[in-house]
């Protein structure tokens, strides 16, 4: 990552550290995408048109801050997956998709849903299950298209995966 | 802001297209100081640590995305207020901080606590008043520090100002 000025360093408020480790854009979205159930390199290259280059720098950082652990899938090969404290970042990541949707908002309405595995029930824009009351942990969370129409649709096999209902935290198949 | 190569345009999750307004570290951080009252360029520069040319740059790209406003309190200077779509930003900022107190623990404890206004409750993790079941907004919300030690603890007239408890989105009488 690239650090701030050091300057920075002098906010010491739970804000500025949490920015310290995942305030960039990139690592954003590489962490919304190993909720979506994307784990492999190449899988995350293909999803994001991330250069290889910065793809290995940000999760080399996650791993290093302990928000992601390496599993190995096959000899030589790892497979990258949120550990505790990288789940615990959903309702931030919740969060921002729901202000997003909001705020930039696509034509037809929201471009992705969330629901509460258990009963098939939308969450709220907090995260909370209207049906049984609780806000589920990422683990009980799945997601579908939403009814907006997406301008800049992509094509690429994870995109495509992702058009059919999936259970966060899964494996996608791709 | 730094705008991202433009692979990331083609990223339009709401998540990318939030990121794109809000996935800045400075970015956020002025938001934060939006939320506690600080609203003069000058203390925002004293509290922040940021260079002028950085925060003017980064205040003129909340206002021209829409989350904040200018507000002139005497002849040709403005102060700087969250319009209505800044303040939704509140669950996600409430989120990175918790987070962060979190998972950067500070020696005994939290170093920043949320209380509902109107009953003086301190707030749950997820922004919700236990006393009273509703998650109030940002303008419903009280700060104060928590009993957590500061290792950076600052000393300029915000800093000290926040030491007494104070009602977001009020201006701070600095």
């Amino acid at each position: 990552m690239v650090p701030l000025p050091s300057d920075y360093a002098t906010q010491s408020c739970p804000l500025a550290r949490s920015l310290e480790i995942v305030g960039e854009r990139w690592t954003l979205l590489i962490v919304r995408d190993l909720f979506f159930g994307v784990h492999r390199f190449g899988e995350l290259v293909a999803h994001l048109d991330i250069p290889r280059a910065v793809l290995a720098d940000r999760l080399a950082s996650l791993v290093e801050r302990g928000l992601v652990e390496r599993r190995p899938y096959r000899s030589g090969r790892d497979e990258f997956h949120l550990t505790a404290s990288g789940r615990d970042l959903w309702p931030v990541l919740l969060g921002l998709m729901e202000w997003g949707d909001r705020h930039c908002a696509a034509p037809g309405g929201r471009r992705r849903i969330f629901l509460h595995a258990a009963c098939g029930s939308e969450l709220t824009s907090a995260g909370e299950c209207p049906a049984c009351g609780v806000t589920p942990v990422a683990a009980d969370v799945a997601t579908r298209p939403g009814p907006g129409r997406d301008p800049a649709r992509r094509d690429d096999p994870v995109s495509r995966a992702l058009r059919r209902p999936h259970r966060l935290l899964t494996p996608l198949t791709v």
